[in-house]
């Protein structure tokens, strides 16, 4: 390896630690620390992001870019280090817009306020959370300002998640999008119901915890790499591509919350698992964005956890969990159960055909508060009205309405529409893994996963943040990111399910 | 406050965060963390590490320890300000000795090291550990060598778990216990055992972990604040004294190993726990000493937890808890088999008559390895031999012999000494408060613990690091450490329960 890149190298991996260090800590936060560690854990967090930062946004990263930069012109386009420097420069230029002082407030403030939303989600307490919203979103508008935008400074936010895209790509993506998943839930809304009973009988957590990581394992989450816990809202994290933790939430009579969660969260744990050793402890051992990210996620949950073929590989593993719960069930039963469509108030259990409009909501709502249209005051009424606009329902209080996702109160602002927009790339990416694997539904009914898996770790995985997200999906697809395959595998599924 | 000891506290609180995001990385190393995460832990704890020392031992800590110095000269002796300042100051001119390189990779190994000793104590795999052991053995040395010495390069070591101790010291009080302690032990053997058949049934695992932190609570170990999980070697640590956390292990049918652990962990976690919160976030915000902080743990688990009155009042909490088990046995019964003394194998669990033996072999192994005398590949011919020595016994393997501890493995050579000389404070501590308070075996015997509590948290735990353990031994008992008061503990218990 060349001089100039391995002091970059260097130079990046204490930043790279100092991250790994706040992701272990933010992990703890949320499923292991007592309540009364949240205030110095803030203090602790505040001061490894100000520290990374600072490191990061340093002049000194920027004459170790220079000299790397002249050192890997000569590469090959696609040469790991060519890709490293590549990316380190965009996030540099980004990076250094925003103060170390501005960046340390900002992570104290979201540990402190994801403390609160915690309690205040269970005690259904929105005014409690209400002031430390208002922080994160005047955090957000500043940081969008720091940035700099042109058309909006939703802009600003949404590049850090995912970029090279716009709310404007957004809306357009969303406006096709939403004619036709409103008109597939009418259609269906007309249908009769399949069975659900057995959906809300009793599930023992021990045996939900069980089959949900054997399944987790078959679609090769290496656990020896890997753990499973509990946290109020589910999420993966991960501390370089061996230590790869995922976490889901148990409802006695709500299996399909837990099993469906710890799936999704599986998805993410593969894609991080699968990165190329050689990137580790640099800036490239992570996934390309969150559009890719959560493409991964929403694919093993959906397109291949409720497929056909995989209710009928997985119900057997699910009857001998639960002998009395699906003692009168059929793997058939099971499909068209977990597959039931219908207006609901909570996002990650939400359907496939509804999901979408849960993340629309979002970025309304997200939006108005950015540019300051709506007030945080107004936010639970103004979430009540885009409920009843967007899927004809009214939650019950807040705690299931405006205060269910954690995003929020930790400052991430910007970060659903990218859910959305994994669902359109991940039928987008299977189309193209079918393409190739005739046999692809086949294999997932016998329960071998292992070709889906080697197929997207050799397309996606392996890359890291090799590519832009661009870049990656025309590599993966020969196309850029279109919405006509899901719109296809939305249809084609549920037209068969409900007899359109 | 004043403006030059507010800028070096907020210099150190950075260098305080940095040191618990370590702990909260190294607790997750042994409670949580997956097989695979190792080597990436070991990269993240010596950054920190790394980071910590360079901005603690730099020239900006000299000029405002410095400045700090002029301002507090006015203040009272005790003031938190001025022994802030006196305490960094030490730590500062003892710090300074080590390169930041030298403990970056001291960190790095030492936490790889452990890894590999958790994989081959359990597979009683010496020669697996046997090269770690020798690296940390050759850190220390080199850690001596860097710190200086006079009379042994053991004194620069134990000087950092001891402040103002010598191996000189140790071996003086040693002496003395020694010959009263194997004395004791010899006269014990002549007397028929009590009954112990009870011991070793089945205590199922989670009415273990139900009594144990229900026992811990009404010490005072506040949940809000903590947690107890499972490790291979119990501790207890803490970041900030909001979050201060215990670990125990578990053995079907030796419910001793788990309950005792659990109390003396619980002892340092009081210590935590109860430091004044105006010293948060400071290099003050600690136990004052091994020795003190043993005392703690060895007080609570033994002197307390092993005393008549606590027998008493816990018998009912154990029978409820293990009814089948302790169905024929009386609280005599229990509080005679709790203090069984036999010669025995493994330290933690050792009775309190022979534990002290079980330090003294390791002080002079630590100190024949530090000198050179004695190789990492002779040792566990060594421990044996000491074993026999000591105490009349032969480990079957190293997993129980040589290979017991964690200490050297993670790099804590000097540590041992402390954990006796922690049993003979806490015997003169308790001679102290007993005077005080006539009435605390009566207290204790009516699960009253709050008076015990509340002493020592006035007496020392408030004052974290203020004042040195000589200081703090002369405030608390009007003397300096003495054996007197242990001695007669041991002579005075054990007369009575063997009728000697």
């Amino acid at each position: 390896m060349a001089n100039d890149v391995k002091r970059l190298k260097a130079h990046l991996a204490e930043v790279y630690d100092l991250e790994c260090a706040g992701s272990v800590l933010g992990w703890d936060q949320q499923t292991q620390m007592p309540p009364g560690g949240g205030a110095q854990r803030a203090n602790v967090l505040s001061t490894l992001s100000r520290l990374a930062h600072h490191r990061f946004a340093s002049r000194a990263t920027e004459r170790l870019l220079d000299a790397a930069e002249s050192e890997v012109a000569s590469l090959p386009d696609d040469h790991d280090d060519r890709c490293l420097v590549r990316h380190t420069r965009r996030e540099y230029e980004r990076s250094r817009k925003l103060p170390d002082a501005f960046v340390a407030a900002w992570t104290q403030d979201a540990t402190l306020s994801n403390e609160v939303w915690r309690v205040a989600r269970k005690a259904n307490d929105f005014a409690a959370f209400a002031p430390h919203l208002a922080k994160m979103v005047e955090y957000a508008r500043r940081a969008a300002d720091y940035y700099g935008w042109e058309a909006h400074p939703y802009d600003a936010l949404l590049e850090g998640y995912e970029p090279g895209m716009t709310s404007a790509d957004v809306e357009r993506v969303f406006a096709g999008l939403r004619t036709e998943q409103v008109a597939l839930a009418r259609a269906i809304a007309e249908q009769p119901s399949p069975r659900v009973d057995f959906l809300s009988r009793e599930y023992p957590l021990e045996a939900q915890r069980r089959v949900g990581l054997a399944v987790a394992e078959a679609f090769g989450y290496d656990l020896s790499r890997g753990r499973l816990d509990i946290a109020p809202h589910p999420f993966e994290t991960s501390f370089g591509r061996d230590d790869v933790r995922i976490t889901t939430r148990y409802s006695l009579d709500e299996p399909t919350e837990s099993l469906y969660a710890t799936w999704h969260e599986t998805g993410h744990a593969l894609y991080e698992q699968n990165i190329a050793p050689e990137l580790a402890r640099t800036p490239l051992s992570g996934g390309c964005s969150l559009v890719f990210h959560e493409s991964q996620s929403r694919m093993w949950e959906n397109i291949v956890g409720r497929s056909r073929g995989f209710c009928e590989y997985a119900f057997p593993l699910l009857q001998d969990a639960f002998p009395d719960a699906l003692a009168d069930v059929t793997p058939d039963d099971w499909y068209r159960g977990v597959n039931r469509v219908r207006p609901s108030l909570i996002r990650v259990e939400a359907d496939e055909v509804t999901y979408n409009l849960h993340v629309m909501l979002r970025f309304d709502l997200e939006r108005a508060l950015v540019e300051g249209r709506l007030s945080v005051a107004d936010l639970p009424n103004a979430w009540r009205a885009k409920m009843e606009e967007y899927l004809g329902v009214t939650p019950p209080d807040d705690r299931d309405g405006v205060m269910q996702d954690s995003h929020w109160s930790g400052g991430s602002i910007g970060y659903f529409p990218t859910y959305a927009l994994g669902n359109v790339m991940a039928a987008q990416i299977y189309e193209t893994v079918t393409r190739q694997r005739p046999a692809l539904e086949e294999e997932i009914g016998r329960g071998e996963f292992s070709g889906l898996r080697d197929w997207l770790t050799e397309a996606i995985y392996r890359h890291g943040r090799k590519f832009t997200p661009r870049e990656l999906a025309l590599k993966v697809n020969g196309a850029p990111l279109d919405s006509a395959p899901y719109l296809r595998y939305l249809k084609r599924k549920y037209t068969e399910i409900y007899n359109l």
